[in-house]
């Protein structure tokens, strides 16, 4: 069997894990667990799991200094960072507490027997069911918030449905950690095997999305992941959704009067944003339109100064940092200047230069508007606001397109740019910045394609519709419904005979 | 261009319309219309929308006679069926504005800024908006409800998705005079052309969902076609979803104590619900579990006489009829005796001779339990209740599972029962039967595949969740705000900062 490998990327160290690639009777024994583990979830209800979920926030803090010491070794990311991450993947689980205790999220619905214009209609109860065993595909980027203690992974146990990693290979001890975790705070509430369970390999992964018993897949990665994931599922007679949440360029529009107003600022909040984390997020911006005037130039100027002072930024693995220097080179064959990049260190690890290029708006052009993950953004010189919704459209759908005012622009002018945003993204962001993405029950993180390539969110209290499925009871007996359809039940919003009835 | 034929299943008459098949040209004017028109229906904005939905209704309406006189000729199915389908469609419009005037469908989410253990959160505002122009395929078997005028289009237009239609072959006229229908009640709402439109023809259909301007697809139909319109799909840079309705067996399982209380009675509910229209509904039952002892005698002796002493139907096309014969010959050959089939006067149009199988447990072969379009059932006898779940474990997921029961019947075997249809359906049916589909809010017509590839239904006030992706507002200035976004804005059913707050 094959040892599962881990590699320091500070530094570029090697070494054998203990863990070994997941193989086909390993996997048959997990989907076997997972089966089992659905209904005992469905049976346990939504307060048992919303406390199981607390439990599991519990369980990731209370093995917070293991966790995140593991994760630094494995991501090069930096202890702040990743304590803050950890918090963030606790508060995950805890949010989704909320929402089944709210239990809106069911969609809970009764039509009562009546007569219609079409004859009599029978009596139907609507509610949402757990979709069964989901594989999740862990990301690099986010050792804990998008992989085995992600989003990902609390809505489909809030939904019901137990959930099988297919673990990153950049992180797999913090992968291993992170399950041991949550299999342990499932332990401490009576669950049986197979809530939590984890695969390595990519063979496993491909497998795990073919066995019979996984409903639906969701990954956060590449396009060329998720196009390897859905060739795997276009394998089995019976397709189920893969929610993807993939590439994106999240451009930001500098206004003029922004530009002049709070130059300073915006570069100060550029450079931050670009440059977070490595500039290994999937908001980060990778275009920034910037005027071709006195404003402008100021701008670029304090942003350039900025990175030019700049270190040296750890990213994640190899491939990411081969990824990132080749497709710097490809951005400068395609016209673009490099603006600053400063002299870094490379080491044996995989340090790159953060780096700032420009390129007026006619140079704009599919090359460039192209994802590169890492510490690169390219500034767009414009010299009239009315060339950008032309501009604007040649840039692939993002998951965030951001603009930045001054108090005196014209809301037309506002109004037609954001139009364009928000047909081409799924959060369009006021004079801010996409990083940072506000876990709650109004956000949004998706987009049109290739941002995602599906109508869900993979943040936020709404992501869990991803993991469930409507069934309807007709002229059923009472003691078969589930609570929520009883009429008698008040605890939750329900939709009865046409009306919504607030919960108690 | 190729003319459109019409053929009259009754007699086999074929005729060439006045209708030509859709070219590339063609269809390219009919997509930008629609991209036009879809900012128009945006503005419309929801109350506008559901005027135009009552609208339309009433032009149905207007048109009720020529209406269903097409459609009698070009589908066989009967006057008063398809009196009542039109009436059914025309209740679907009127249904859609009633869920554009509660406005819950959109979802609409606030979180005001706030501090959060992640630092100060944006203030983050969102709800679901229109996806785009949207492709519907009619279907053969529901000239009105599931076609032009059908709920598909009504759950798009409420959505605010222009729609273009690819009209069913088998009924090109009724189409056209639906379309004809729905765009005269637009223009008396002052909208533009392309809020609805047609296409005609396989290749035309292809082309559509190839065609950038078109964000979603929604079929009814088999799943040879939704394979069709996915490669398509497969072809475009950037997926879209398709929204397939596809086959379904419905089993109805009889059990020993409803056999003997009310045998009668149900051989009349499974003779009537198999044989109507035809039995070409997506909810006709293909496959009756009757017990193996008297009652279960009886019951099919009453039900054997009932189909011996019935008519001929008229099949929809000549494909349908092929089919339909070629599947019964091969569900003999796979062991199913005849147990009742009238001789039947096929004449030169497509009207075949309803036929009940019968076959025992140990025959239900994968075969047998294929869908069987028109008029068929499949008795399956059973021994002993104890051998009912492993084998409706064989039988494909569908729509629908029903379960007839007694009074007095053990309420751990109904439950197992019912935990298995509810596992491999989408709606479970107690002492019914699955045809004749309530159109209401807690409706849901749908199921795991080969029954429909979506976790979302076609029938009912949720399906207008297929054409809608939500949207987030980051720290947007008030006067950029949707109205419902606003924070004086109470019509509607919104969550601010977590709080499910009902709407006046």
């Amino acid at each position: 069997m094959n040892l599962v490998i881990t590699v320091d990327p500070r530094d570029g160290h090697r070494r054998a894990t203990e863990l070994t690639e997941t193989d086909d009777s390993r996997l048959e024994a997990i989907a076997g667990q997972s089966s089992r583990a659905a209904r005992w979830l469905s049976g346990l209800g939504r307060l048992g799991r919303a406390d199981m979920l607390d439990t599991i926030a519990a369980s990731l803090e209370s093995r917070r200094a293991d966790l995140v010491a593991a994760a630094v070794a494995e991501t090069g990311l930096s202890h702040a960072r990743l304590d803050q991450e950890l918090t963030r993947a606790a508060l995950q689980f805890r949010m989704f507490g909320d929402v089944l205790r709210d239990g809106a999220y069911v969609e809970a619905a009764i039509d009562h027997a009546a007569d219609t214009p079409l004859g009599r209609g029978p009596d139907l109860r609507r509610m949402l069911v757990p979709l069964g065993p989901v594989a999740v595909f862990g990301a690099s980027n986010f050792p804990f918030a998008f992989s085995v203690a992600g989003g990902d992974t609390a809505s489909a146990l809030a939904a019901g449905c137990p959930t099988v990693l297919k673990a990153h290979p950049s992180h797999p001890l913090t992968s291993h950690a992170s399950a041991e975790a949550i299999a342990s705070a499932v332990r401490e509430v009576g669950g049986p095997e197979g809530v939590i369970a984890i695969v390595y390999g990519e063979q496993a992964g491909r497998s795990l999305v073919r066995h019979p018993a996984i409903r639906a897949a969701a990954l956060t990665g590449s396009v060329g992941a998720a196009r390897a994931i859905q060739a795997a599922i276009d394998g089995r007679p019976d397709p189920i959704p893969l929610y993807a949440e993939l590439s994106s360029v999240n451009p930001i529009v500098v206004l003029p009067g922004a530009a002049a107003d709070h130059g300073d600022q915006i570069a100060e909040g550029l450079f931050a944003s670009f440059t977070a984390s490595g500039g290994q997020l999937c908001t980060k911006p990778g275009l920034a339109f910037i005027p071709s005037d006195p404003g402008g130039d100021h701008l670029v100027d304090v942003l350039r100064a900025r990175v030019a002072s700049s270190g040296g930024a750890v990213l994640l693995n190899e491939r990411i940092r081969d990824a990132y220097e080749r497709q710097a080179t490809a951005f400068e064959r395609a016209g673009a200047r490099v603006s600053a990049r400063p002299q870094v260190d490379s080491g044996a690890g995989f340090t790159v230069a953060p780096t700032l290029l420009e390129v007026g708006l006619s140079g704009l052009t599919a090359e460039i508007t192209d994802e590169c993950f890492g510490p690169l953004l390219v500034v767009v010189r414009y010299r009239d606001v009315a060339e950008l919704d032309a501009a604007l459209a040649t840039v692939p759908p993002s998951l965030t397109g951001s603009v930045h005012r001054a108090t005196g622009d014209d809301h037309d002018v506002v109004r037609r740019l954001v139009d364009v945003l928000a047909a081409r993204s799924g959060r369009v962001i006021f004079d801010g910045y996409p990083t940072g993405v506000r876990v709650s029950w109004a956000q949004h993180h998706g987009g049109p394609w290739p941002s995602t390539n599906a109508v869900h969110t993979s943040v936020g209290a709404t992501s869990i519709r991803r993991f469930l499925r409507p069934l309807a009871w007709q002229d059923a007996p009472v003691w078969i419904l589930p609570e929520e359809l009883r009429d008698e039940y008040t605890a939750i919003p329900r939709r009865v005979d046409g009306r919504l009835e607030s919960g108690m």
